[in-house]
């Protein structure tokens, strides 16, 4: 197993699997009257956000404890980071106070890369700037497989905001890993045409959601950054929504198993309309489910699992 | 049992004492050497917090953590609801991580009926906008009989800005059903003629504190809202300290035996004078520790209750 | 054993050892792989933090659950205290709730000891004001003990802004107990001439780091607060840096022996080179872990080691 989580990349075809399938084990838990495990007894995960994201540090928050770890909460906002204490101190005083894991989630790409060069214990990375979000690929892929059966072989249409998506970076890499095939969707400002051959060998770039939909397995939709609306790279929000936009008519032209996806929180009327998000094609909730699932696997196995 | 706590008229008058003597037996964990009960390990309690409220908050942290519960909380200022994520779909989110109870404080009233609708666990209001606030009148039932022996029979003088407080209607509707008399006292701006007879039948409406002063059992001092101070439902702050606060005179008013309460935090000096808050007869310290009984009783009813 | 620890004056030498020793005791746990002991198990813990300090707050919440004790954090901001609440109501509201220790950071000197007027549980001093922060100076005794093999006969210099400083208020006076010499080191406008004799008979005052290196034991670097600079006590921050910044050629002027200390975080380039900080000397690391070991001896000696 790897000792830190910090890019889909990190992950070889049966590194993943071995996730996935520890995933469903864990899964298995929820279903009890106690759903905690002692696996975890006398560990320290650390949640180091230094942007906001309640969802994702719930998550992790949830998996730690029902591995029985002891979880600590440092949002780096008015924090002596904002005193001007570098990230390389701030990680070995984490250190030095016992983290055996640190979930980090970091507005600058790469954050968490150079923080696994300065501790001993775990990095998780839980989101750095546009770059990567592993665990969101993990849940995605946990997801697919459980309502799809496999991943060699699905072709998976990731639509919107690619350039700026570290849920689409990461995804693109696991799954290609995976064996599936995707295809980015959106406006060309948002997809450069040397996207798909930098991130993936095989990954293909399309401009148009209605051409794709008949033909895909899965269709992901991004979430749309409101406060990008109206740059440069964006159309307006209106002219978003109905190019790009997923709603019920575009959903019937999907064939009869496809799935909807939406890693949340959603923008409903905008990327999604509520007729689709809510409809039994949509696994946004089961993605939320599977996220704690699979982030108590990968606590696990960077922590446990190999002293088991 | 009921599944949720979101009014006091949901607690018919042998569930709200069923409620009462399970926070006696939860009060004696308290004197133990090790006050924790095994009786919620492995459920998750979120306190989703829309505004803040420390005491609150903490108080359901405490009640849930001796039940060796596990706790998440959720403050939503700067998360994903700030992002415009609904209510809906946070609610749908906490779900799916587990959350075997929801905590919710709320400034809009009927927030926590709504969220009740769409979780499988149980909600318990803690506050919604001008609404409800079903604990507190709990625990304010649980130290008048505490205190006084009973609650049938009881007179109980609410004073202040009933208009605007989920204690003051939380209150009325849980002290009917189980037996006491109201009268609610403040100027005529904040209690409208008609507010009495549409909470409850028998709750009378008085102008005069003096005039309630010498029949009560209870007087129950609302805390002033500063903020609120000098709109048009307000008198001045000193003309409202005169007329309605509670001092030194006014308490020796009261019969022997009668109690002086305060959901807090108090503001000494406008509604309540030090002399009387810190004088035997006041029972705001009690309410607090009384406060992390009742939420014990609450949570272990709703969540483990049934199954023993 | 003391019921509180609110200033290094509390501990006589007898009372610190025992600190020292048990936090060594503590120590050894953290190389077990279950690194939870059940000492606490039951009692809670209260973080009351009026101002911001991660890294401190973090360092007692890490020490409780090690011990198995609850945690609740309570941030003053924008809780009742933002309402007007007093500071012995909010006392008085802990205690009720269970509290049986209060580790309380706030911005006023002599908080703490108020706070202990008010509270039945134990009252530990996180930092008030410009006044004291005993765990600091326990934990900084705790490291020269370490890497020197005593404390009695050492020379300490403690270098830099000591007016404003609690950290070397609290070191000074618990150095002195454990038979330590002291010598304050900074511009004269940040060490008035009566400020030595005031805290301790035997503590030195130079203004010319140079001049001390060569013979101290141990060389304490005090956070330079960069809000304070070109205030009336502080020349620039380049004269400052200049003048008393810790750099490779100045520590070079160290007893071979000779360790650097500094509480964090580290402002790099101004009180302290990188050098300098990344050097074997540096126990800077080595404090914060230090400090987990301190605050669990601390906590379990307030709350629990008399019972057992």
């Amino acid at each position: 197993m790897i000792r830190h989580l910090l890019s889909g990349a990190d992950l070889d075809a049966g590194t993943a699997t071995l996730v996935l399938d520890t995933a469903a084990e864990m899964a298995t838990v929820a279903g009890r009257e106690v759903k905690k495990l002692p696996a975890l007894r006398g560990r320290t995960v650390v949640n180091l956000f230094y942007e906001d994201s309640t969802r994702t540090r719930i998550s992790f928050e949830a998996a730690a404890k029902r591995l029985s770890a002891d979880v600590i909460n440092f949002s780096a906002k008015g924090s002596s980071v904002a005193k001007g204490e570098s990230l390389k101190d701030t990680a070995l005083t984490l250190q030095a106070m016992g983290a055996d894991a640190v979930v980090v989630r970091h507005p600058a790409s790469g954050a968490p890369h150079r923080l696994a060069e300065w501790v001993d214990g775990s990095v998780v990375n839980a989101g750095d700037g546009t770059h990567e979000h592993p665990t969101q690929a993990l849940l995605d892929a946990y997801t697919m497989r459980s309502r799809l059966g496999r991943l060699d072989g699905l072709h998976v249409a990731i639509v919107g905001d690619v350039l700026h998506s570290r849920v689409a970076r990461s995804n693109v890499l696991l799954l290609s890993t995976l064996g599936a095939k995707v295809t980015l969707v959106g406006p060309p400002t948002l997809i450069p045409v040397d996207i798909a051959a930098a991130l993936a060998t095989g990954t293909d770039v399309c401009y148009d959601l209605d051409a794709v939909l008949p033909d895909v397995d899965v269709v992901m939709m991004l979430r749309v950054q409101r406060e990008r609306m109206g740059d440069s790279y964006f159309p307006s929000a209106r002219e978003y929504a109905r190019r790009y936009g997923l709603d019920g008519p575009r959903m019937r032209r999907l064939p009869e198993h496809a799935i909807v996806m939406h890693p949340g929180p959603m923008n409903r009327g905008m990327e999604i309309t509520p007729e689709v998000a809510d409809s039994p094609r949509s696994t946004i909730v089961e993605q939320v489910a599977n996220g704690v699932s699979v982030r108590m696997a990968v606590l696990y196995l960077l922590l446990g699992g190999n002293n088991r």
